[in-house]
């Protein structure tokens, strides 16, 4: 029971996109898709819901292929950041086709978030500001009965309460109702707590794929004397470094060598998420030379 | 010198966006505009902008009326979430038509920006990412010759590398040539060292204007045990509470009573500037009734 995303590789015009990028997701489970503006999350999100076809590649549920099948795509769910919607169709009409479309489409849910983020279901989405677009069309994600939903920069234009809000709710239905949610959004530290699995998209690959523990543990800030901290240093795979005043700051993504003592001088901290992030997909040279 | 606005009131459709409205727009100064989804922020800046007339007020700039006045509306630039551009134009183009709008474009500034962000400027506006709309317009904001930059909602879409670095701009930029910048965002702790001033508009109303330092220093979170805590700010400005096991949290806007020591069961605590415009602008009762 899993998506599995195989050798795909996706070029437009020349340019390419994702290069043999392998994935599994597993269900019941919260993913982030990470990457930098244009890095082809939404490519890549895009072709798993069979929006696009990839150059090359496959895409299989259940070890079903999903290219033009209506069993396996009956079984997700893609919240676009593409606006879709005809400008001038009111709100309660767009939820009305929604559910014709999908039989079990939990309308006492619907009621509630419409209620809770304070939604006009009478505006036309042509009127809804960015915020409520994304609260229209997040909510429809949320109640739609499929086993994955893809969420592609959900708390666009949101304000803080309202994104506390999403989260609170997001957890609470996936309690309810386990399910496998990937989201894709900028804004990491605010899912860092959310999301059990991450991944990476950077240059074209996965460069990051693991549990979110994981990858944290060994996430490192090593920082103090310059040379003390190259010293330690040495032999860790550095993946970018800061400096200020006289202190030197090296970023270490890898185990660090247990047998060889901390100095005292040196300080190690962990990195969060975000930070991690930002580091890894610099585009400055030094910051990705040593990246795996 | 500065922007006055004056007894601004706007309704649409009957409805009431904004109530009497007073501020001021101090040169050189950068401030934050705050407000929950749909609060009217870019209505405001709209009307600052002489985009929208309000029902009633007026807005002058050194004590000239700005309504379709070409000397006044010179001296300022509004980066809106609209997007005004034509779907077809490549941005190299749109580059062109700015440059002859505004004689003192700096064309260096938006070179190196250009090159920074990484936008190509010969795609059209319409194939542009939502990030990179923003990108392209934010470099447009900080390029044109004018005394007050009106940002609204500039980070939208950007990933975090992409804010780091506009922030880094703009504080650049700023210290260069200082100027008068108001930033609209829901992004409020990226923002919060960076802004000198907050507005928060809820309700039709501005509730909170005043320098940032100020609102932080009579912001407080107390907490302990229920009992303890509730003596201790029975007389104090309550905007908002949380219990967490046998904690209470009261969240106080305002002085503390100096000459009432605080029990040592009772821990008292700063808040964030996100945190409180969370609980200032909650739509629960209980968490606005006492804001002032």
């Amino acid at each position: 029971m899993s998506i599995q995303v195989q050798g795909v590789q996706q070029s437009f015009h020349g340019h390419t996109i994702l290069e043999d990028l392998n994935l599994t997701l597993e269900p019941n489970k919260i993913y982030g898709l990470l990457g930098r503006n244009g890095a082809g999350k939404s490519t890549l999100l895009n072709i798993i819901s069979n929006r696009i076809r990839p150059t090359h590649g496959t895409v299989t549920l259940d070890g079903e292929s999903m290219h033009d099948n209506d069993h396996t795509l009956g079984k997700i769910y893609l919240m676009s950041e593409v606006n879709m919607y005809p400008e001038r169709s009111r709100v309660k009409n767009l939820f009305k086709t929604t559910r014709l479309l999908y039989g079990g489409f939990n309308d006492a849910y619907a009621a509630k978030l419409v209620h809770a983020f304070g939604l006009d279901i009478n505006a036309r989405f042509g009127k809804l500001s960015t915020g409520y677009r994304s609260i229209f069309k997040l909510i429809i994600a949320l109640c739609v009965p499929v086993d994955y939903v893809f969420l592609d920069e959900p708390v666009l234009g949101l304000d803080a309460n309202h994104r506390e809000l999403f989260y609170q709710e997001l957890i609470e239905t996936y309690s309810d109702q386990p399910r496998t949610f990937v989201i894709s959004t900028h804004l990491i530290e605010e899912i860092a707590n959310l999301i059990e699995h991450v991944f990476v998209l950077n240059d074209h690959h996965i460069i990051v794929n693991g549990e979110v523990p994981d990858i944290l543990a060994k996430s490192y800030t090593i920082s103090g004397p310059q040379t003390d901290v190259e010293a330690y240093t040495a032999n860790l795979n550095i993946v970018g470094e800061d400096h200020l005043g006289g202190i030197t700051a090296h970023y270490v993504y890898g185990a660090l060598e247990n047998d060889r003592p901390i100095p005292d001088t040196v300080k190690v901290d962990h990195l969060d998420l975000q930070k991690l992030f930002v580091i890894l997909t610099n585009t400055k040279e030094e910051a990705t030379a040593y990246v795996n």
